[in-house]
């Protein structure tokens, strides 16, 4: 029977941990400090051992290896599964993956590995299949940006609509019409203008908005 | 070191297998033949083995406890990691889970598990967190409703507005008006006009559609 001989592939946890630097998309990297594929820049990510969850092995992975908690991440959710057989030069080891959104996410490697953010943009060869998860992981954000109000996480509590627009951008790798975008983002019905107005620009000051959720809503209208 | 002790949790896949039959949405349930929950009906799972991806176990398992290939399937995609250390009894085990969907799909148990579709509105209580599976699938096959082609996998080639509505209503467990429906449908732009007429019904003969791809598609407006 298959349970007397039943060898599990080995589990791992990774998580893609975004944030906006420099108005750029950035993702959190560590440096491998043992092979395989040691000195390489890596996803943070570890075992996940028997009686823990996957969402306890990413608290645990990210606090040790960037001094980085969940808690301090506006959006935590699964990504996907990853089960290729020949991911892991060690074995078969299945990738259970989180996308975490934060900012001004402070780094503090007990574990010395250097962990930095680098941009999405400029990515170097990294260890596993990392580079394609990271792949998968935007292209899910940029999915969100479409149907939920999911930049909130990423922009301070008040911003101005060029602010937003410029993570917008960053995000979607590509310059969006300045008309468009407001028309389009306020459709959506997210935000909530306040009356504040932004003290930095050579402009005259703009308005500044904030989110009027702080926590993920989705904004798909379905049949019912 | 984690590495020389550690222990991994067990993993296995199971699948949530729909197909519309008499007007409802059903969902493909097999009877456990041993502990733990003997007896109890449960999805089709099984464990996933080391050099084996999720997507060959989920095969595996569907042929040997249902008789069903998931090429007969016309969507099958990953849904979820469940990784509660309290969902099996007999120790930690964490379930890649996949939502297939199928049309006309005949059972063929080699493997004596009695397979059979359950109306998803009247289950019984599942084995292991199996309910709570199922009820995951259905919230994202109603969300896909709204933003995909997903009912092509569930239909006939041919079929009229009439029996798109009935998929949708079943779904999404509430009647629809029709006049909106068929205008949003329409608005969809998924669905292509045939010069056939149904030749079923005691009414004058309604016009058939087909959709106009026959693999997924994702309708969500972008950004860019």
């Amino acid at each position: 029977m298959l349970q007397d001989t039943y060898i599990p592939p080995t589990v791992t946890v990774d998580g893609v941990i975004f944030q906006m630097l420099d108005e750029k998309l950035t993702v959190l990297l560590i440096k491998r400090a043992r092979d395989p594929f040691m000195g390489a820049w890596a996803l943070p990510g570890g075992y996940n051992a028997a009686g823990e969850t996957t969402h306890e092995a990413l608290n645990r992975i990210l606090t040790v290896k960037a001094g980085v908690s969940v808690r301090q991440l506006g959006v935590v959710e699964q990504l996907y599964t990853f089960d290729s057989v020949a991911r892991d030069p060690r074995g078969h080891a299945v990738s259970i993956t989180y996308m975490g959104l934060g900012k001004g996410v402070e780094l503090n490697g007990h574990d010395a590995q250097s962990p930095q953010f680098f941009s999405v943009a400029h990515l170097p060869k990294l260890a596993y299949d990392h580079n394609k998860i990271i792949v998968y992981a935007h292209e899910r954000l940029k999915a969100k940006l479409a149907y939920t109000n999911v930049a909130f996480a990423l922009l301070p509590h008040e911003f101005t609509l060029t602010q937003l627009q410029s993570v917008y951008e960053a995000i979607l790798g590509t310059p969006l019409d300045k008309r468009n975008f407001r028309k389009r983002l306020l459709s959506l019905d997210i935000l909530q203008e306040t009356t504040e107005l932004s003290k930095e620009g050579a402009h005259r000051p703009a308005r500044l908005y904030t989110f009027r959720d702080r926590e993920l809503v989705t904004l798909v209208r379905s049949f019912d």
